[in-house]
């Protein structure tokens, strides 16, 4: 059936068509029916809902999302038909009933995610189906290729090429913008994309956006690493394994992360970019994503044996995941940090440890040398890692030459001053992250924390605990409150416990 | 927020609403997040859509869902304010990770549920941990009483009430249309609230319309059933176990019914009418929901041992899924076969075994008579039950008088005839749904299947096997192009089976 397009300037997460009752009733739809609807060549699967005024017949409403997948303009004539439910389904369902998929039904399943065939309900069954069924290695490393094989992938001429990836769950993780630049100095090639926050307080992809563009196209990737050897830009503006996006819209209501789909998205994407030599951050601790090191190894497992499957060169270093890394949470505070530490070639241990231990590992995976931290701090105390990433912002269209005091913090400030005298015993990753986005973070780049003190730290009364910067003062107030009642930074006098009748002991 | 409605006259399947990309900024929203609607005492939660056009600044657009159930209409005011993902959804991830709910947390999820807080990822997983994690018979009880509690009851001051239900899965299931007036002319009381066709050609409530009028409120199936002692309404008209229409949404797509859902939603319905005496029908065999005589014991043990905890007198019976009961198939088609049965006092078998071994169970189960069967058919052959039907009918708001003659069937109509001579040994349920649909059952009320042959029949070559009736006749060209790929009825001739190189033999 042909229609008329009206466009309905909404955004509504999905995709969906309006249709007049009466062109539902001849084309025999009802309403959360499947259709395919195609202008040109371009097409997509869309449900149906049906209009009881505003669409009239022989038009369609085409919401936002559509039009800008399709290109589609007020008035363009499209075509529609009516779609049965993908075989993928029946495929979902065996997954369910506790069956081994082949590689041709992942494939399926993969493709019908990535040209959105599945409604929410079918996609989030196939995503709990892998957390709770699970998958096996071959199912696992068949996902992997599906998922790189239905997005844009990226082929070096020359060089090697190296990556590295952080399973997250720790805050203030901004290790990528001393990695990149110092293995890049190296003369290796790290086409690294990262992400934006989802539910913390900032990705690095929202970190590097304060110094630099970050919404950078799969040539535009491929061309600055051919130029300065590294990058980092933010992977959802590309298309590479893009069924990694759309799965995550469902894991992140659910605060899930099934193992399969972890795996295979982190796989899939260094898979994407040629990356031979890979480092796989695997943060650990209390308040991380894995509590021990125990799960920590067997993780690490788990990728190893994967990235043999795939051709890939894989190391894993299980990291301290119990505090945040460094001590700065938010996007300019964190970038402010990094670019400090890249300055004075001094910071933050935590901070600085791990990302010169992550960038040796990819040297010794890559055979640069036997000794890989004594040669990525040679290269970050000469001062080469700083060069090599004003290189890269300018690159990516920043100002190559900023500096760290030039970057704007929030102007809205409180400091949460300690009560009592004594040492950190703790610092709460969840209540970090959750003052940083109450401040504003990560859209208000300014908003985040600055940490004073962390584990260890000696403490005394009325000495500040942490900062929070805020753009906006309601926000700040927010925050604040929380901090307040939920304190992130637990410090320990000389009584180390008391319990309710503590008299008595 | 205060915000004036724009009403938008479509119907998109869920509660959304749509702001300015300026308001949702004032009160910090993103596009998915959830709100709580208000318009004076009225209030839903849904989620937010960003317009980027269409909606003022001040406005808010509200799809037609929303607007009927806070009865909106455009220029209203209304309030809104962001809400926090709800406390069920943790519960939710607690089942997901293999915990036992408490009470209190499974009442919050069947409260969330019928209010519409949780989205459709969220209510995906709660079932889809139902399915693949499971209940034990506490959960299962307390959300039986949580699904009875979230919605409307009846309660008679006085007489016996009773009721019946059947799991589905066997298509022509008529049987309500004898149990419930032979029931109710031996003084009991029947309030039998039934269901529309999902995946079926005719549910009981299709089939009970082409008589009367069946979308009754709670107050007029109390006031019907105290009048005539019986009355098939309907279930969805009314607010009785609210939750079990919502959840049905999630299960269809995925064809899937998980056990303690099964349970508690039939459950939750007998209960809420105040049965006392229940009689549940599972029908078993190749086709049906269950295959195996054994699966439907075990199904049996646990209806039996929830009825307990919840104070019911049950019973089941394990019926005959393997063909289609009677001989008809679609709305009309049923109705007629059902008033005509009564008429004649005569009637196919299986039909009326059927039927009035179910009412005789439940005479048993109340007390009535030691030999139910008995006492059912001498009331069904006294004509009785067809007295009391006719009641019904008028208290129902159709025609008493109404003959089975008059009922108007499809009059475009094809016979498929057997090819070869020889003694029917399947009719395959599935095949018989798919035709009826195809006909246009159950929608277009007179489409449907009359099934000259059953297993064990004889056949001879050029008799007719089914009958396909439909409305329109591209609808029957449909039906009878699948019918003729797939026939429904397998007849076999003297060779039963006959190997791929049989001369061998």
């Amino acid at each position: 059936m042909k229609l008329s397009a009206s466009i309905l300037p909404i955004k509504v997460g999905r995709y969906s068509v309006v249709l007049s009752r009466d062109d539902a009733d001849e084309i025999g739809v009802v309403e959360g029916d499947r259709i395919r609807i195609s202008k040109g060549k371009a097409t997509t699967s869309a449900s149906v809902q049906i209009a009881t005024g505003l669409i009239a017949r022989g038009r369609i409403g085409i919401y936002q999302d559509v039009a800008e997948e399709l290109e589609i303009q007020d008035g363009d004539e499209v075509e529609i038909y009516p779609v049965a439910r993908p075989p993928s389904v029946e495929f979902i369902r065996k997954k369910l009933e506790g069956g081994k998929l082949s590689k041709e039904e992942i494939y399926e399943i993969i493709e019908d995610v990535v040209e959105n065939n599945l409604t929410e309900i079918e996609l989030t069954a196939f995503v709990l189906s892998n957390y709770l069924v699970g998958m096996d290695f071959d199912e696992i490393e068949w996902m992997t290729r599906a998922m790189i094989d239905t997005g844009e992938t990226i082929e070096f001429e020359k060089g090697i090429v190296v990556d590295k990836h952080s399973i997250g769950g720790v805050p203030g993780n901004k290790v990528s913008l001393i990695i990149v630049p110092t293995v890049a100095a190296a003369g290796l090639l790290i086409p690294k994309t990262a992400s934006r926050a989802i539910t913390s307080a900032s990705g690095t992809a929202d970190t590097m956006e304060v110094l630099a563009d970050v919404n950078l196209s799969v040539d535009e990737i491929k061309e600055i690493t051919q130029k300065v050897g590294g990058v980092i830009a933010w992977g959802g503006a590309t298309n590479i394994a893009p069924a990694d996006d759309r799965i995550i819209r469902v894991e992140n209501p659910l605060s899930i992360d099934p193992r399969p789909q972890l795996l295979a998205s982190v796989m899939a994407k260094k898979g994407a970019v040629g990356a031979r030599h890979v480092a796989i951050d695997i943060p650990v601790g209390s308040g991380a994503k894995l509590e021990s090191v125990e799960e920590g190894r067997k993780l690490a497992g788990e990728f190893v044996e994967l990235g043999r499957r795939l051709g890939l060169n894989l190391a894993c270093a299980i990291t301290n995941g119990s505090q945040p890394v460094g001590r700065t949470i938010g996007p300019a505070l964190e970038a402010w940090e990094g670019l400090k530490a890249l300055e004075e070639k001094k910071g933050s241990t935590s901070f600085l440890e791990k990302s010169l231990g992550l960038a040796g590992l990819i040297f010794e995976l890559s055979g640069l040398s036997p000794n890989g931290y004594e040669l990525a701090k040679e290269i970050f105390t000469s001062g080469r890692s700083l060069e090599k990433f004003r290189e890269i912002i300018s690159a990516q269209g920043g100002d190559g030459d900023v500096r760290s005091d030039e970057i704007p913090l929030g102007s809205e400030r409180f400091s949460l001053e300690s009560t009592v005298e004594g040492a950190v015993v703790d610092v709460i990753n969840s209540r970090i992250v959750k003052i940083a986005r109450l401040a504003g973070a990560p859209k208000d780049k300014g908003a985040g924390i600055y940490i004073h003190k962390k584990k260890g730290e000696v403490v005394k009364t009325g000495e500040p605990l942490i900062t929070i910067y805020a753009e906006k003062s309601w926000k700040l107030s927010n925050a604040m409150e929380f901090a307040i009642e939920n304190p992130p930074v637990i410090v320990s006098g000389m009584i180390l416990e008391r319990y309710p009748s503590y008299r008595m002991v």
